[in-house]
């Protein structure tokens, strides 16, 4: 068995995980962002003893703990180098860690430990696979060889940020016209928010009451499903933004299988056979040699990701 | 020793290749692209021949044959799946060539095998390595830890038919506005006669004779160092595409090291470092912690790559 925690901006999730990949057991707390490095990991080192203890385990059944941390790691020294919503700089998570826990700690950053979970409960069996997530931004991790590929300094898998129109919409990485700007959850929102401004007749202005802040991933979805023409307008371009992007994920890596995540995939086939058809036109010589699927654990991911950093 | 043979379109170069990537005795001929596969494999197999023989050397100081053509390979089988320019549709060049000549025998695409033979040249000690040709298009070849990353269906390394800016300039792929169409040598050449004909003052249109047929890639970069404003314009601009699509590279894998061949890369640190310093400004955290040089071998690397498929 393995501790697996998920180290978020709002909240500290600490799990207990099979060698399977099943969650046993859990328990949260904030993660007080504002406090000194030190004090978080204290707490996520306190957090896991209660999982053990809670679970009625002892230390010497785990093989190993693993924490999954936004920004950039280097996962060789187990520091965190940066992570903005942390405030975390060059921080020595695994040196801290065990000055309370003595077991072998490992950590990466949450989008790639969210990939290598994706792909265990994909089989565990693909020699190259990636994971894209369509959130708040566009997040990412590539898994070859069952390894993650974290790169030459813990910065790869920034997979939202690969241009899609030069020059386009302001990125919060500071270029124009990254992928994120047009496929994430959040430029769903943004589209969908425009075209209710420009057809205020779209069934999505009644569903939403007439507020634009009712807008979520889900109203163009709902609204395309009962026929609304501006809704499959907003949905048939963001598809295609997000198809763009995937294919040009393909004329890099041609990986053998792509999850795709995050809230929107719960519409399932009806985004994800667009999708595909899309990006076998999109894609070099117009052939669609990745499997494409849906993710399949949702947060879930985080927690069991970071255990099966030991795996 | 090896025999790397480097199969174009137009001609086939057969080599024989030191352990340490010296070719050591060279010979072509024409390919004639346009007869059967059994053909022109029977051709490569009679040249290696030759060149074992005119070495003075005999098969046994040979380790293998390796054999980089256009198109994609399944390197595995041996098979080339499919070349565009020499009419190969699943044709099986290993057994075909162990027909006349019984040694190990391996293929490979032949950007990819250039980018093998870079790797070595660059010492052979990077965990991940890309190198990218700016030339008729954008070729490019992934080496992780050593080894050509082919894909799932050997289609991986297609660098050029990324996005650069969607709907933009159609490419041959059928894609439009991939990388290829704005950071190539044609594009290049494309932008610059653009720019002559809308500034016929400019030191480029005496430089061509006022004949747009005499631009190549060294017209804009020869004047712009001599201070013609719309030669460096045109050079700015083309140095900005390219660093836009590295970035994407580097986004998504932060390899250790990239290396830029092809014609137009002769520029040097003219070339390489205003790349360099673009590159920072793209990169994810604005951060280069990629290596970015010159490619060492130019039209060798075929060769020398293909060789190298059996090191």
């Amino acid at each position: 068995m393995y501790i697996g925690i998920d180290l978020g901006g709002t909240n500290i999730a600490v799990g207990l995980v099979s060698d399977e990949g099943k969650i046993l057991y859990k328990i949260s707390a904030p993660t007080k962002a504002e406090r000194p490095g030190e004090e978080i990991i204290k707490d996520m080192a306190m957090l896991a003893e209660k999982v053990v203890k809670d679970a009625g385990m002892s230390w010497d059944d785990i093989k190993s703990v693993g924490i999954g941390t936004p920004g950039t790691c280097d996962d060789k020294n187990g520091v965190v180098i940066y992570a903005n919503n942390l405030r975390f700089d060059n921080v020595p998570v695994k040196t801290e860690f065990q000055k309370y826990i003595d077991k072998p700690v490992y950590i990466g950053n949450d989008a790639n430990v969210a990939a290598l979970a994706e792909y265990y409960a994909a089989g565990g069996n693909t020699d190259s696979f990636v994971a894209i997530t369509l959130g708040t931004g566009v997040g990412g991790g590539i898994v070859l060889n069952g390894k993650i590929h974290t790169g030459e300094a813990g910065g790869a898998g920034e997979l939202g940020h690969i241009m899609l129109i030069y020059g386009g919409e302001q990125c919060t990485c500071g270029r124009k016209g990254c992928w994120e700007t047009y496929a994430s959850a959040t430029a769903l929102i943004k589209q969908t928010k425009e075209a209710i401004m420009k057809n205020p007749d779209s069934l999505m202005n009644e569903m939403i009451e007439g507020n634009l802040d009712n807008v979520n991933g889900k109203v163009p979805f709902d609204a395309a499903k009962q026929g609304d023409a501006t809704a499959k307008a907003v949905i048939d371009k963001y598809m295609e933004y997000v198809a763009v992007g995937i294919a040009d994920i393909i004329n890099i890596f041609q990986p053998e299988m792509i999850v795709i995540g995050g809230g929107i995939c719960k519409e399932g086939d009806y985004l994800l056979n667009p999708i595909k058809k899309l990006c076998k036109g999109e894609c070099y010589g117009n052939v669609l040699e990745t499997k494409i699927e849906i993710a399949k654990l949702g947060n879930d991911a985080g927690i069991i990701g970071a255990a099966f950093l030991g795996k």
